[in-house]
């Protein structure tokens, strides 16, 4: 479209550091911002993980002696981002659909101003998958070293409210009305319990989900078998001889041992299990915290009152409502949950590439997987720090628990006359009793005692004794000490 | 969590600018890099638009007399985001899960440092809410601008190839294979057909869709309203009386004359259309251009060879693989149309948030938001580049219609002979003979000729003419003046 | 895999009716179970919609003079589901990927019972897709009848109660806690908003968006112009002349005629705007009903109380607890919003199939397809119910407007003492007047008068007028007004 | 609603039969109408899994001693699907918004008849969720035992595939062009490998993930360790005293043993993890699936030729076009893998529902569970069929290997040259000969041949040597072995 006019901002050459380039420093993503996982997915980081993988293949290839020591030694002395300017490969990537050719001259120019001898051994026999997987496994790991550390802070501190709060009775609700009683302990159980269900699912990516991409240009290495092949004799090729099973392998091996990931079956530039492995166990992670911040925003209501988040924080101001404490960081939480499945759905939609390189699917993971580390990263830090100073107000919680005049307990009434009056009998019975309940204000004890049909079947101590809602709790200690007691399993 | 240590990043006092702090400067999205969409929806653009709404709103609340005129200039002047820090707005929305409050509280000290009594007008009777969402209807509507202008560039340069192609003929394809003869013409017309059909949901979204936010508080307008009062008289208020009608609606009426944004029936805080719209819109858009993408793909393999991506610049090329010439605008294109339907689902799914503000729902929406119009304003800028460009080989498309042998009409052959033969007999006869050209590798005119119950029934010459793909291609070319010929209906 | 043993079901031929054949009678879709819409897109409803696309082709053939009038006539006669074997239908799809193969061979034995020479009338010239999306596009059309219908309904239903509830204040909440108040008027004009807007949407989609298909084997009608030539003369074809620009377009009308749906611009085998449409207008309507769910929930738990679901039907009763009345419509309302954007992304992302009929992206779209029709009818049908008959508590509302002690009104105090003690003053002051209040349990009111800073500022009588919040309900009224007045703008 | 017309299915009292319900019997499913896991995940099948849930459950508690073995025995008897109307219960759940009310009234009144002192024992201390989650893990654990069979069974043929073609040279192609050569054995073995990786995720989730769910009305289990106590004893109450840890677990014990599920940490009504495991090992399933069909897809294009679907099964066939062999098989699979994803990303957004039961989040869960269960059953079962009867035609692929003129091998002449020339000349020299092939339509080989500046560099033999694509298939063969040779670890 020869007419057009220049991009305003991709095209100009003029255009000052950062301030009009449309970059992301994280206005409109609070959830994430300044946490850890942050810094450790930017560009920057991952500019930063697509060198290391080069400068790792380098002394791979060293270390089974198809390229020099000291070339490796170069490559890798070299592979520092703040060499290479982020912005100016990013804009190049549109020239290729791929950071990485933009990133291999550039970076070979760098080596180059090292030691010109060594520029000859960057990314040899070697393809832009292999270097942008690599890199991406490199900065899931980091991700998720952060974001199991916070997993594991956030159940502690639950494991901490659930001991502390074991026989705190409170409203057990379903469908957003009162049910029977429950205990805050189970309650923080289950949440911790989810954490640590979302934190195994994210280890065992972690370990042994997280592969070296090795494969070449069409997944045979054979770019790289070429070029060790002429390592050892740049003579004329011998007639074709089976190839050494060792070769391959061992490459695969040195690589892995280089960047410390896995040793993947098979190169998978076309079999994307990892990639969807890891939306998966995120988009857990990320409900598993949303389950808990659903929760919070429950028990922080107006009209419930039965906590709060972290207090003297500063936290949660309004600018307009001098009065309100927001429930911040649950919703915060509750921001990353609400993206992250969807984006996890993305990569897994992925998996269906064609061909030995898909032309658009694995170039659509690449956003959403940075994303959902993001954003379930952001997500566990804040939920330590929700965890660690959720404020529980027992008080309220039983006060709550007299709310339906002793309707909570209608289950147990029920249950206690069945054998005493017919089960038909008992339920029709309590269903009445609910309704005058609902109709005249008074409480189900009232009720009950004026009844002439529970005369002598039921005592005043005994019914006394049935209406407390803290007396029906179930197993509700028993519970929580099996779950803290034990691993997940 | 007391004995956590510093963020590395989000509490680093010392950080260098921009290099380590996470930020996004487009490494993993070159289908946006550079383009003009991406500047008109980073985080600076962003910025700037809120800061936009403020001071529309000074300006609206001075046009109807509650704010003096004079200040309100001191805020327009004042409203540039070069005086404001968006990394540190950045950080601070973590206080309060949304950038705005600490925007207001920076925004006023930098009026106060022009115009220390306008500052006092800053943010008057307003709520995060409307900032933020009257600055991303602002953006939204920079952005649809820019994409619905590429979309429109895109339909013109295939209008020219269908045009060209009106009677071009080649292989239609279904389930892959080889079905019936259609045109390139009138591909091309489908495409373009789509690309309208795009631009015209965007285009309605953009006139009349894109309201301003003006709902105080919890909706109600109750703080413009009460400082309209006190505006009006520092008495004490008289007692209640009801409120003019005139009064909220003229407010409304120059916020959005101030703004050039559409006048909403009823705050809509709580009520999503407008962003559920631009998802729906923008899901739209990257598919469509996602089907050109796709087809061109397959065009472009090797073994079809019926189309190239636009020659001659330096685009495509393989770092491994000398020979490649990749297209790379339609996977560019393609990786975008991959993302944008689950990014807008969570834009819908956000329609269904609780009370007056939604605890998360809200906020999820805003990162979405701008990927949507960012992938698909990539997109639509590729797309202009590759409809521009796009190079067809209709001796390659001629070549293909050949590759079954005259199998390709073979429906035209059972239409022919069906009154002749018997619509049982002529079919039965057309599968044995097309079973016999799979097997033998004759030409299905060859197996034809050779029949003994066609002599008589169809001639030599008709039999040649019948064979003919290119005497097969239906409507096409009517249908391709019709689609041209009019709108997109 | 000839060791497979024989499937249970799909080959075995003495299956008993219905009881074992996996058939979904709605178990698990309670939100449509037994509503209109669910039988409107039922497998019988959907294969009587092919069937009525086949009888209206025939129709449409013979209006344009290419099939016999009598033929045509005797097709029609024929058409109805009841003649068929759905299950065998279904079946017999898998042989090739879409169930019309199987139908056109089995209802040409049913014309050809009641009508030898007719049954070489069926389906002439056409293809699968075209019967397919044709039926779909009835069925679509019936279904959004009904869904607007009861949309419509719903909207009537919300604009009575906010007409009644104009000025019945309650707590207005933003992030789960009481901000300002509002009226339980304006949250109800709010909800009639949406649904009218996704009324509107769907109805644009309804009137003009749903486009019979005819395209022929690949999009160009060629089969169906075959014919058509064959129709008019069964001698040898002449050479070929320019198609008649009037031909296919004539054809297209009748088939629009005899349906009754939009005529499309061009074939859309390809195009799948229509289906696409149909998915996000579903989502939208899905995600509104979902608000007001979400907002019912929050106004019928236990503590709020403010609202309840139709009593005196017997819905929401518990097997295990007599006493609850669970909000039951809302539950089944909310259960639809949140499948039908995940399947609506489904349709969307269909847009970017290959080819002239895509291998699988065609295919994907018709059960999601169904579903979307069928929740969000549901929801709709559903809703209706709930509008019609929701309890308001106006009295409840009023008691926790009280709650917070005259916090709810703290925006409105700061506002009033802004100008007479200076703005930042004022916001300090009552800052600490709010943390009073929560700390020593007095009311705002109580902590306001004994403030020495105020004696003077305000009167006795104004602070009593300010606290009242049934006052500071802001522009509620007349917005309610506004909304109920006009259309859905 | 009042003047509201009677629901024409669901209010109707005489409808027929099946026929006008709008039930689904598969007709716009193909790709699992009629395979064995439609059967076992149907309603019919749902129906009977929530009445062997019931049943268990009986037992269970007859096992710890709280109901009779006698009542326990009935209860199991009576326990059967066709007892009850699957469609009466599916319209009884709108009341309740589940089917286990109206299932427990029904089934109490079938047991009643066999045993009237037994239907007290029906359901005891229950609540629906623990009915309807027990009885989706039966149903996930029945399917995912046909889905992993089925799996397993696909990987054996593509193992025999694999070894079969280890040594089948073919074009590697990335971003649809011909990039370098690989081989069909190593194509498979990837398949194979994501085939296994899919099994093992499910296998993972059958084997531990699959829980029994036992919390009663709110998740502490109150309920049945009331009629407990009740059974040991129908005296008024003793004084509450801690309950024995060791009764709800024996319970729960005895539980997971009648169902032969697993025994949950907690209760986990609100704690989702094994619904959103089991969608995201299916999602995964179905995406595998996805990624062989899009290549079978790819492989089976009229001008690549190189593999087909089952042959001589009458599969494929087009009523339009006699000479079509559609891909079926892979349609079918592609459909599912573009419908799962979505459906899974609902499950796991429903982790976060709020409370101890969320109105809502529980209840979408059921269809899209049964939907991803049948829809990946159905792509794996198909899968079977399309991994044993794979026809492959390698001298097909051998003659695409052809088709650049050599330009396949291009990257391997680079790095043969790069020692000889410098890898800038070397590289610079393969660039121009490419584009000299390009537009001259000579080979490679000729052009290299004719290039002055080889002379003495390369030699004949050499050259020829370099140029046969069946030499350059790098460690295809040994990594065919090792992916065959070793587990999916």
């Amino acid at each position: 479209m020869s007419e057009r006019t220049p991009d305003p901002v991709g095209e100009a050459p003029t255009e000052t550091a950062g301030a009009d380039t449309g970059s992301d420093v994280g206005l409109l993503s609070p959830v994430r911002v300044g946490t850890p996982v942050e810094s450790a997915v930017g560009d920057h980081a991952w500019l930063q993980a697509m060198l290391d993988a080069e400068a790792a293949l380098a002394r791979a290839q060293a270390s089974v002696g198809t390229v020099p020591g000291w070339a490796a030694q170069a490559v890798t002395a070299a592979a520092r981002a703040e060499r290479l300017d982020v912005r100016a490969l990013a804009l190049e990537a549109r020239e290729t659909a791929n950071p990485v050719v933009g990133l291999v001259k550039a970076f070979t120019a760098v080596v180059a101003q090292d030691s010109p001898n060594a520029a000859e051994y960057v990314h040899r026999g070697s393809t832009s998958q292999d270097i942008l997987d690599t890199g991406a496994m490199l900065v899931a790991r980091r991700a998720l070293l952060l974001i199991t550390a916070d997993l594991r802070r956030t159940a502690a501190a639950l494991a901490r409210t659930a001991q502390t709060h074991r026989d705190t009775p409170m409203a057990g609700r379903t469908l957003g009305l009162h049910a029977v009683p429950t205990t805050f302990g189970l309650k923080a159980a289950g949440w911790r319990q989810l954490v640590l269900e979302a934190a195994e699912r994210l280890e065992r990516v972690l370990h042994g989900g997280l592969p070296v991409s090795l494969g070449g240009a069409a997944g045979t290495m054979a770019g790289y078998l070429q070029y060790a092949g002429d390592a050892q004799s740049s003579a004329p090729l011998p007639a074709p001889s089976p190839l050494p099973p060792a070769g391959p392998a061992r490459l695969v091996d040195a690589f892995a041992a280089e960047t410390g990931l896995a040793r993947p079956v098979l190169p998978w530039h076309a079999l994307r299990t990892p990639v969807a492995d890891l939306g998966a166990a995120l988009a857990h992670a990320a409900g598993a915290l949303g389950k808990i911040a659903a929760d919070v925003q429950v028990l922080t209501r107006t009209e419930i009152a039965e906590a709060g988040e972290p207090a003297g924080t500063g936290r949660g101001a309004s600018s307009a409502m001098p009065h309100k404490r927001n429930p911040v960081l649950a919703t915060l939480i509750r921001s990353a949950a609400l993206q992250v499945p969807a984006l996890a759905a993305v990569l897994v939609q992925c998996l269906s590439g064609e061909d030995e390189r898909s032309a658009g699917a694995w170039h659509a993971e690449w956003q959403p997987l940075r994303e959902c580390l993001r954003l379930t990263g952001g997500a566990a830090h804040t939920a330590v720090e929700l965890a660690d100073g959720l404020v529980v107000h027992p008080e309220q919680m039983r006060a709550n628990l007299g709310l339906t005049g002793g309707l909570i307990v209608s289950e147990r009434i029920a249950a206690v006359l069945a054998p005493r009056l017919g089960k038909v009998a008992a339920r029709e019975l309590l269903t009445r009793a609910s309704a005058r309940v609902y109709d005249s204000g008074e409480t189900l004890g009232e009720v009950l005692a004026a009844l002439p049909e529970l005369r002598g079947v039921v005592g005043d101590e005994e019914l006394a004794r049935l209406l407390d809602p803290g007396g029906y709790t179930g197993a509700a200690g028993p519970l929580v000490d099996r779950a803290l007691g034990g691993d997940a399993g």
